[in-house]
C-alpha cells in the first residue's frame, strides 16, 4: 500500500547524563527526537518502508539530524535543507518523586519557519500509502497549521491514510487556539492517538472520572471519550495510552483500541521507567504498524502496547527494538529472564 | 533577622562511579560535602542568605572546595586558609541488600586541627541571624568542642538563633563521650534535629519500640523522645527524621515537629534513592528555612521532609533543587510525571 | 584439604554501558568472566587458595584475562597459554520487561581446541582438595568432555572432592547429548548444583509443578529432584538455585541445599537485579565454601544464597564480596542501611 | 579604584568530547563561555573584584550560566534574568591540518532581544571603577549597540577606565557595519585590545605585510597599526596579539603593547593547543589586570602573554590560572617540568 | 556512470579509550571498519552513489554494523545476511615510540565462510559503474579469491572501473601467496593503490633506497615502481601514498599519481596523528573520487592526499569528511586556524 | 640467584581526567603508584620473581592497592595489613608551557607510621636476591630511616644487591637531613640510580654546568658526578637518567651509566609525554633488571632507557611493557609505525 511518510520537527536532543540534574556535571548525552521521527524509526525497525519529512539547516546539526534516522534505514531523501537552526531541547530525568522535566529551545527551527510554499505535496505523497503527524507540527507556527491542511487536502485526493497524535503541549499553544486549530484537521484524520489528557485538552472532549496526576485511571470512561470523538470527526480507529504514574521510575501503562464498533483494552504493564520521552510515540508507531498490517483489534492493542513498554526500557526518543522482540512480549514473557 | 552561618567540616568526597563497588573501575566522581556545608547549600537554594565557615587548606582541593560552594551561592568569605589537609571520604553506594558504605579519611583535617583561638566569634557574627551546626564538630577534636561551646556562648550573647543536629558519628566519639560533650551544648540550642538513633545515641533519650534495622518505626515513640529532649534541654523545636530502610533502594521517609506543645507528623514517602547521603543534612535545610519564614508546624514539617524526599532522588551531598520544586511536592505532586 | 581448583572457559565480556541496547553508543564495557572462573574468583575472596586452569592465547587479551583473575589472588600458573583466541561474549542489560540478553561468539576459541594430551592431571591435581566445573566445559568440544572425563578418574585415584554445576547451555548441545555426556561424568561428582531448569535438561529429572518463565516455583517439588538426582548418581549433596523472575530489574531468589537426607531451604531474598550474569556462579562459590568449611546445612544454603544474593548487586561475572559481608547478610541485616 | 565591570553574552558552550567530530559520539561537554565573561572569570582568578552583566533567561540554564561564573567568585548580582533563551554554540576542536570549528546558535538570546531602558547604567556603574566589552556585544542587535553607547556615555561621566576588545566576527555583521558603529564607541575607549586582523576588519587600519593565513607575522608593521589607531581615536594603550598558526595544534604567540610612545613586544611561545577559544580574553584580561595594577609596559604585555600562553593549555573559554602560575611562567619557567 | 560498489569485510573495531594500552581500563570504544567498507563511506561522504558487499550475521552485531554504514548514507541494501559471526579486531593507539597495534580475531567470520556461489555478480552489478576491493578481501580464504575473481570478470563483461588496493596483511598470507592470487586478478584493474611497502610484498616490485621503518622514502624511487606496475599489468592509473614515520605521533605524508605517462607528486603533509588507522582507505577513496570525477590528475592527488590527511585527524576508521573541508585543505588552508 | 624484594610506600594515586586541572570536571582517575612499588610492577612485567613490601591499612582502599599489584603478578604476601591510612597524591598533567602537578596528602600513612620492630627482615629476606628502595622510604618517618637501616645491615649480612634510587623529595624532608640519613645508608648500597639534581640535592655532588631548568644538559659533566659518588661510596654501577624539558609534552630522554671504570650513554629519544610521573622508576626497573641478567654495560643503559622512554608513553605510575616491546625499541624501532 505504499511507504509511510511522517511530517514534524526532529530537534537535538540534550539530556544529562546518569540521571544527573541539568548541568549538574559537564556532560550532555546528545541525541536526536520527535514525534513524528520517532515514529518512523519504530515503524523502519519493524520492517516497514518509512520516511521522513521536515527541514533542517544546512549545517553538521542538520547532517546529523540525517544520519540518526538513515542509520535506522529511515527514508531522508524527502528532507527539505533550509532554514538557520534546528530545535533543541534538554532532557532531565526524574527519580522518584522528582520528575523528569523537559525545557524546550525550539523557536524559530527550519521547520517552524517554513511556508506551505516550500512543501510540493503532490510530488512528497509519491508512493505514499499512509500519511501520520502530530498536534505538535499544526502548533509550531501558523505557517505549519497552514501547511499540515494542504498536505491532509493532498492526501485526501490520493486515498492516503491519514494517523494523528493529538499530543497537547501547552507551551505551544492554549486549549483554544488547539481546538480551533485540530478540529479543522480532524476531519482529515482516519487514525486519532490519543494520551489520557489530549482528547479534552486539543478537542474538549473528556474522560469522567479521570485523575491523572493522582495515578488513578478511569479506564471505563475511555470508551466514551472514542465513541464522542468518532462521532464528532468520524475516525475508523480511535487509539488512547492509559498511564498511572505512580513515581518517576515506576508507571503502569496500557493501552485502548476503539475500532468503531467496539473498545479493545490491552494487558497493562508495571513499568520500571528508563526513559519515559517518546513513550506516546512508540505507542502510535506500534499501532501504526498493527493497523496497516491488518491486525485484529485485540492483536493490534496489545502489539502497540507491548511495544512502547520496551521503549520505556530504551534511552533516548527512539524506540530500538525489533518486530520479534515487541512479538516476544505480546506473548507474554514479560518476566525479564537472561536470553542467551 | 540576618544570615544564617553553618560551622563544620568540608570534605573531598570520592564516589565509585555507576554503582560500582569502590575502586572496581579507575573512575572516582570527586564532589564536597559535609552537614553544615550541605544545610548551607540547601538554604542558598532556597534564596537565603548563607554562609559558610570552616579551614581549607591553601592549596587546589581547599580552592576548589570553596568554589563548589560559591557555585550555589554561599558566602564563603569568613573561611580560614589554614591548616594542611582537607578531609576525605570514599563513597560506594549501596544497592538491594548491600549497603552504602562511606569511609572516612579526615584525621587532621584542617578544621580538625585548629584552635579555638581561630575564631573571634564576636566578628564571624556580624549580621548573623542563625547558627547552626551539627554533632560532627565537636566530635572532630576537643579543641573543636571548645569552639563549638564558645561559638554557642557567642551567640548567645547576641540573640542568635541555634539549631543543631545530633549526628552521631560512632567512628568520632563514644556514646559517653558524645554525651559529655553535647549535653553540655544543648542549653544553648533552639532548635534540636535528630534521627531515629540519635537522641538514644548522644543523649541516651530512647523511642521506645523502635527497630531501626528492622525497618519498623514506633512513629508513636518518638512524640516522648521530643517532649523528655525538650524537658531537659529546654528547645523551642524538635525535629526528628524517620527512615525505614526496605533495602538500599527503597526507604520511606517521613519526620515530626515537635513545638513544645504537640507533634506534628509529615506526610510518609515510599522514596526510590539514589543518594542517600546527605539525606539528614537536606531536611536540617529545610527544617531551618521554615522555621526561620515561621510556617505553621505542619507546614514545615511538611516542606523540611518534602525537601529531604527530593535529595534521595540527587547525587552528591548537596540538595540541588528550588523552592518551587519543594512546594510542589508538598502540594501533592508525588507522581514523577514529566514537566515540560 | 589442599587448595580448590576450577577449570572450564574465561571469556572477554564486552557488555553496553549504562543499560544501553547493543551498541547503541560506541562504548563497551570490557571484563572477563566464565562459570568455573568466577567461582575461583569467589573462593579467593572467602580467603580460600583458588586456582584456574584453562587454556589461553599468548596475545595481550589472554594476558589480561589471566591478570583480571590475579587481581583477586587467584592462582593463574597452571594456565596454558596455547590457541589463538579468547571466547568473547557480549552482554545487554535487560530492564524491566526486557531481558538481558547474552550473544557469545565462543567458537574455536583455545580451551575448546584443546586436546586431553594438553593436561597432565597427575600434576595439575598437586595440593589440590577440591575440582570444580560445569556442565559447559564438556559442552565445547568432544575432546573437552573426553578431558573432563580424565580428570574426574584421576580426582578420583587422588580422592579429591568433585563439585559440578550442571549448568546447561540449549546453544551449545542438545538435551540428549548433554545428558549422554553428563551421565557419564555425574558418577564422579560429589556435590552436584543446579538451577531450576538443569536437572530436567541435563539429567531429564523434572520438578513437578514448576513454571519458571511465569514467575512461580513451586519450591517442594525440587525436593523429590533433589532425592532423585541423589538416586540416580550417589551425590553426597545437591543444591539447588530457586530463582522467581518478576521483572528483569525484580527477581525472588533462594535455595535449597539436600544432604541426603533432608531438604534446607534458605531464607528468600527479593533482589533489584543490578547485574544478573554470574548469579548462579557465585551460588556455587558460597556452597563450595560453605561445604569446605563444614557448615551445617541451613547455614550452608544461608551462605551460599547470601553469597548470590549480593552478587546480583555488583556489576560483572565476579562476586566482588568479602566473607564479612556474607556473613553480614546472612545474619540478616539486609536492610541496605549506610555503613559508615 | 573600584571594581571591574564586563558586559556583553554569555552562551552554553557545547563541544565534542575527546577531539572527536561534532557529534560522532553522543557525547558533549557542556560549560559556558563569552568573550566579556572570560575576561570576568581571569580577573576574580587573579583576585580583582570582577562583576559580570548580561541578560539570562529565569530558567536552568540561565542560572547554570551563573553558577558558573559565581564559581570563580564572579560578582553576578547585577544579572538581569529576563528574556526567552541563552545562546548556545557548538565547538569541535581541530587536530593537525584540520581547523577547529565554532558553530553558533544564539540569534534571539535574552541579552541579543534587551532594550536600552533595562539597563541604568548610573546604578551599574556604582562602585566601578574599570569597564570592559568586546565588540560582539554591539554587533548583536542594534538595541545593543545603542546601550554600549549609553553605558559609555554614563562611564565617561563617572571617569571610569574603559577597555574594549574589537574582536570582528563576520557572521554578526559586516565591515562597513562593524566600523559604522565601531568608530562612534571608540573615543570613549582607554585601553583597545585587537587580534593580527581586528583593526583592519573592525576600523580599517591595517597592518602591512601581515600574512595571517600563511602563519608568519609581520610583527613590525603592527607598530604602525597601534600609532595610527592611537592617533584616530586617543587611546592611552593598544594591546595587540600575534598569533602564528603552523597547525591546529601549534601555534606562535606573543603580543604587542603601544604606550602612546613605545611598543613593546612580548616573548614568543612555541604553543601545544589544548584548546585556542577564549585565548584571545585571557590576553585582555592580563592585561586589564597588569594595567589596573600599573605594571610597568614591558611587564604588562609579558604578564597579558603569559596568562594566554597557560590559557591554550585549558579546557573550555575560562582561564583557570592563578597570579602564581602566571608570574612563574612569565619569569622564566616553560619547560614543563613536574611541580611536586 | 553508475555507482560504485566496495566489497570486502567489515569488522566490529574495539579500541582502548583515552590512548590507553589495551584493557589497561575497562572501556572499550566499539566502532566498525574495514578497508573497502572505509572506501565506500568516504565515497558517500563526498556526495557519490556508494554501495558496499559483505556478508554478516543476522545478529545484533551484524546489523549494528549496517546501521552504521546507513548512517553515512552508503547503501547496504546487497549485503548478505548469512554466517555466524561478524569479525573482530582490536585497536591499541600508539605514543610516542610506543607503536599503534591491530590485534585481529577475523578468522571464520560471515564474508570469510561465504562461498562463490553466495554472489550473482551479474545481479549485483546493476547500476554499478565502479568496483573496488582491496587486496584483504581474497587473502581472507581461497573461496574469497575465486569470488573476486569472479566478480572482476563480471565487471570486465560490463565494462565497470575496478580499482584495487594492494594492501598487503602478513598475517593473511605470505608474500608468495598474495602474489599468485594477486597477479592473476591484476589484469582486470584500471587503478592500482598502493602504500609504500604493498607493490614488493604482493607484486614483488620494489622501490629502490626505500627505508620504511628508517623513515626516509625515496620518493623518486616510486616512480619507476609505477612505470613497472603498468608495463606488468596495465593499469591505466598507480596510486602511491606516501608516509614517513617520525614516531607514533608524528608522520609526514603524500602520495603519488602515474598516469601511464608521466607521476605526479603531491604536496607533503607534517601530520600530528590522532589515527592511522584507515588512513590509507581515505586515499583510495579520495583517489577513486577524483578520477571518477575527471581531475587532472595533478589535482586528483592532491585531493586524494589531502582527504587521507585530515582522515589522520579523526577517530575511527571512517572519513568523516565533506568534500568542502577536503577542498579547502587542498586549496592551502592548513593552518587549523579556528573556523568561525 | 633469588626473587627481587622492594620496599617502600606505595599511594592512592587521584588524576584529573582527560588533561584537565584538578577538580575542573567531577571525574578523578584513581590508580596506585610509588616508586618501589612501580620498580615490582616493571620487574613482573619482564618475568622477574618480584615482590614488593610496604604496610597498608585493612580497609577497601589497601586491599585495592594490593590487588592492583597482584594483576601484574608482583607478590604481595609479605605486605602488613596495619596502620589507618593509605597516603594518597593528586596529579595534574601538564600541557605545554604550563607544569605537570603533583600534590601529596601522604601524611601518617599506614607505612609511615610503622616502626622498626615491625618488620623482621631475616624473615622477610628469605629467598630475596636484589633489594631495591628509593630515597623516599627514608624521608617519610625517623622511624623508616632506621627501618632502611635495618634491611640494609640484613641484606649485608645474606649478600643480598642492593640497589637505590637517591629521589630527592624537597617537601620531605630539607637537604641537609637528606644528606644525613642517606649518607649513612649508602655504604650497603651496590647500585645506585640519580637524576639530573638528585646526587646534589641528596649526596651534595653536582655536575658543573647542568642547567636542568633551561631544557639544556652537560652530558659530560655527569661522567664526574658518577666518578664522585663511586669515590665517596663504593657503588658497584651508578644509573644517571639525563632529562631535557621542552615544555610539558616534549622531553629529550636519556641515561648514563658508569660501571667503575667507563661511562656509557645510551641513545636519547625524542618524547612526546602522555605520563611523566613513573618515568625514573622505570628506568629503575629497567637497570636492575639488565644488570641482574648480566647484561653488557652499554646494552643495560639502553634497556633502562628504552623501558623508561615506553612508560612516557603509558597512562599511570606503572610500566605497562613487555621484555619484547623493551627489546624491539632498543633494536632501534622507534619510528611508531602500526604493529599488525
Amino acid at each position: 500500500m505504499g511507504k509511510i511518510l511522517t511530517f514534524g520537527e526532529i530537534m537535538l536532543r540534550l539530556m544529562s547524563e546518569d540521571g544527573h540534574r541539568l548541568l549538574q556535571t559537564n556532560k550532555l548525552e546528545a541525541t536526536f527526537g520527535g514525534g513524528e521521527a520517532n515514529v518512523a524509526v519504530s515503524l523502519a525497525n519493524y520492517g516497514e518502508d518509512a520516511a521522513y519529512l521536515t527541514c533542517l539547516p544546512n549545517n553538521i546539526l542538520g547532517q546529523a539530524a540525517i544520519n540518526s534516522l538513515r542509520y535506522f534505514g529511515v527514508d531522508t531523501s524527502l528532507i527539505l535543507r533550509q532554514g538557520e537552526r534546528i530545535g533543541t531541547y534538554f532532557v532531565e530525568k526524574g527519580h522518584s518523586q522528582r520528575p523528569s522535566t523537559v525545557l524546550y529551545d525550539r523557536k524559530n527551527s527550519a521547520v517552524a519557519m517554513s511556508k506551505p510554499d516550500d512543501f510540493d505535496w503532490d510530488k512528497l505523497f509519491e508512493d505514499v500509502g499512509w500519511f501520520h503527524f502530530t498536534g505538535i507540527t499544526p502548533a509550531l507556527s501558523t505557517n505549519l497549521a497552514q501547511t499540515c491542511k494542504d498536505a491532509l487536502l493532498a492526501a485526501s485526493r490520493k486515498n492516503i491514510m491519514v494517523s494523528c497524535d493529538l499530543n497537547y503541549r501547552k507551551n505551544l499553544w492554549s486549549t483554544e487556539d488547539a481546538k480551533t486549530t485540530m478540529s479543522g484537521l480532524m476531519p482529515y484524520v482516519h487514525v486519532c492517538i490519543a494520551n489520557e489528557e489530549d482528547a479534552d485538552k486539543v478537542l474538549g472532549i473528556k474522560a469522567e472520572g479521570a485523575d491523572v496526576e493522582g495515578g488513578n485511571l478511569n479506564y471505563e470512561g475511555y470508551k466514551s471519550v472514542a465513541e464522542e470523538l468518532v462521532r464528532a470527526y468520524g475516525f475508523e480507529h480511535v487509539g488512547i495510552t492509559l498511564r498511572s504514574s505512580i513515581d518517576a521510575n515506576n508507571n503502569n501503562w496500557a493501552g485502548m483500541l476503539y475500532d468503531g464498533t467496539k473498545s479493545y483494552f490491552s494487558r497493562t504493564y508495571e513499568i520500571r521507567v528508563f526513559d519515559r520521552v517518546g513513550g506516546g510515540d512508540s505507542f502510535s508507531g506500534g499501532l501504526i504498524y498493527a493497523l496497516k498490517n491488518q491486525y485484529e483489534p485485540q492483536e493490534a492493542i496489545e502489539f502497540a502496547v507491548a511495544a512502547s513498554c520496551l521503549k520505556h526500557s530504551i534511552e533516548g526518543d527512539f524506540n530500538r527494538v525489533t518486530l520479534q522482540e515487541v512479538n516476544s512480549l505480546m506473548k507474554g514473557n514479560a518476566t525479564g529472564r537472561v536470553q542467551r
